[in-house]
């Protein structure tokens, strides 16, 4: 069995690197903060022997072989950034629950047939550069490498400056090696298992989602001078979109999702009638259709709401991708798991976006979820019980032990 | 006569610092920017003898001696810092213009009975710590010295280490001294006198205000996760406010004026459901029982429109003003200016804030308006032509002569 224990202080050791007055994390990927991470991950990986190589995105894959050299790797893991405003388990469960993963099996002395990967996957949170799964897409080939290299930051710094500055830009190709399975153990960052009083989530697939940047131009004026007729004020018409994201999310009821997350006012002063407005939008929804259905609607509904204004529209469509289900028999492996180690579990389709959804284009693919406090999460008072990530940790140890051994 | 060209080039020596690509000026008060400006500014008047005094909160004052040792000084003047995207003419027209008011008086030789002096305001715009009018409404005793010196930017820069940082905080007291009158010359930042094709503005007030903080306060939680009726949407709540603000002002016709120019987002992440947002309301009109009025209405409406989606508004009056009303005879001073020079003028009532309205609490005072192109303002593509900013100046110089020689 793992070690309970030692996976809790491993955790709260890793959320100690960016920690916020408020209990929170604050670890922003390509920063500093995250380097100071990514180098604890290192050297918490060389200590049990595994070699840890790093790809051209900043992904880190730390090695334990198997006896079976003809094996393809069981790769688990998941990210260590987090949002701005973030908790200490989004992301770090997976991969801290993979660390204590190798850490039994060394001292259990047990050696696999498949050799087996951990991973930490580069910015899957999106805060950043506002692309959420940016490692696991573009190792998984959704996105192209150059393009990612040239996102910026809102201070206009660059992915691929970042990843130099931290030297985390990797030898190995970014791109698909052969892989046998992935599993990722991920905290809900959902209400459902919570409530229900499930220990464990068996994720049977993830949502449809499509995101924007979008930009309304207006123009600048004067707040005291400039009368109604004259203005074209930006946030004017950005309100009117938020406005409208919100009622789409609710006209979908409890399943809907529609979020302007992020905005950005220019020039930003108190007596300037605003020239520009810059925001993202997304939509999630189970299932794919109603994805395509607002895809193909918003926009232009969007742009008759900003016309009307007197500003224009310019919308960008960053990346959109359909309900991803999960590959039946690793679910499976995770069904078994927590049915032998008995634990209340339930399927579960998620919510959030996870490198698994990417992986699972190219991997057979399965997520192991566990309960979050009020299902709150990207919320620095995120939190969950040591016996849930005891609990999570177990059955992604069972389940990829199977199959390494199958 | 004033040197219309000397003018013209100094107002372009002064627009070159901090100037813009898209040909604007940024001079952020308090910012080495602005301190370069008032540099030049000093050294400019030290040329001509005037003897420079600062304030303790950075107003400076240039003084030209009188022939009567027992006459008030006659002050004239505006600002020299800006917008983010400013223009050239805001505050610098009404202060190089003083200047070249010094310099032909020291040209043609001539003493004046009164002494005069040439004033450059600290902070007209409010632009970066949220109060217009700071460096005067200080020396008019309108802020309190030590809350001001407290007032921080988004940065956290305090007004007071900005001042000690550029080298502008004086000895003098901010605080009024014994003054004869105030005359400011400044651009209109409106449509009107363009409209009309006026050359002058004689302007008898100046319209009431009333501006507010807003922060509304919701709860970070996962995009892809948070259901509709778990949601406590800040931007969502203040897209509601911001609608309101503009349907306010158009409820009032042509003289409204309701604007949020400034407006922030925490964590501001693209994947989080905004759990704060900060932003500035204000609302002007000539008439001040609609300003009363609004001041009534307005924060209980909004408090409304907010607690609707579960989040919580505080909402706090920076600062409210009334209709003020400039001095007859100093107004007329500068009618029978503008009419002796042949230029086509009318009065009008100011749309914008200026140092005038709190001098005028103390002292008497009038202002004098020159057109600009398009009405546009507190924007980069701000602009004036020669003899527009001539016309201005000859005004001033007149107005001022009148005064301090009766
Ligand atoms: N797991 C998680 O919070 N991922 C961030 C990407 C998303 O927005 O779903
Ligand atoms: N003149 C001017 O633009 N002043 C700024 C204060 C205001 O907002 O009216």
């Amino acid at each position: 069995r793992i070690d309970g224990k030692r996976l809790w202080d491993s955790l709260m050791a890793m959320a100690e690197i960016g920690a916020t007055p408020k209990g929170g994390v604050k670890r922003l990927t390509l920063t500093e903060v995250d380097r100071e991470g990514r180098d604890r991950f290192r050297q918490w990986c060389e200590a049990l022997g595994l070699s840890v190589r790093v790809d051209a995105i900043g992904n880190m894959f730390a090695r334990r072989e198997g006896r079976d050299p003809s094996r393809l790797p069981v790769l688990f893991g998941s990210h260590l950034d987090s949002q701005p405003t973030g908790g200490k388990f989004d992301g770090a469960l997976g991969v801290i629950a993979g660390l204590e993963v190798m850490r039994t099996l060394n001292d259990l002395n047990i050696s696999t047939e498949a050799p087996l990967e951990l991973v930490n996957w580069t910015d899957e949170e999106g805060s950043r550069f506002g692309h959420s799964l940016m490692g696991s897409g573009t190792w998984a080939g959704v996105y192209d490498e150059a393009k990612v290299n040239a996102l910026t930051d809102v201070d206009g710094v660059s992915v691929g400056a970042a990843l130099d500055s931290i030297g985390y830009r990797g030898p190995h190709p970014a791109k698909p090696f052969p892989v046998d399975a992935y599993f990722e153990l991920h905290i809900e960052q959902g209400p459902i298992l919570e409530r229900e009083g499930k220990m464990v989530g068996i994720v049977t697939g993830a949502q449809a989602q499509v995101w924007y940047d979008a930009v309304i131009t207006g123009q600048d004026a004067h707040a005291g001078t400039t009368p109604p007729s004259a203005r074209r004020d930006a946030l004017v018409a950005a309100a009117r979109v938020i406005a409208h994201v919100d009622a789409l999310m609710r006209a979908r009821g409890e399943d809907g999702r529609g979020t302007v997350g992020f905005l950005q006012v220019l020039p930003n002063s108190c007596n300037v009638v605003p020239g520009e407005v810059r925001f993202s939008v997304e939509f999630r929804h189970p299932r794919t259709e109603e994805i395509e259905q607002l895809a193909a609607s918003f926009p232009s509904e969007a742009e008759k709401l900003v016309s009307e204004t007197g500003c224009r529209l310019q919308l960008r469509e960053k990346f959109r991708f359909a309900h991803q289900p999960f590959d039946p028999a690793c679910v499976d492996l995770v069904r078994q798991a927590a049915a032998r180690l008995g634990h209340d579990a339930r399927e579960i389709v998620s919510g959030a976006g996870h490198d698994a959804v990417y992986v699972a284009r190219h991997v057979p693919t399965a997520m192991i979820f566990t309960p979050c406090k009020d299902g709150l999460s990207h919320n620095e008072a995120e939190s969950i019980l040591p016996e849930e990530a005891e609990a999570g940790c177990q059955v992604l140890f069972e389940a990829v032990l199977a199959r390494a051994n199958a």
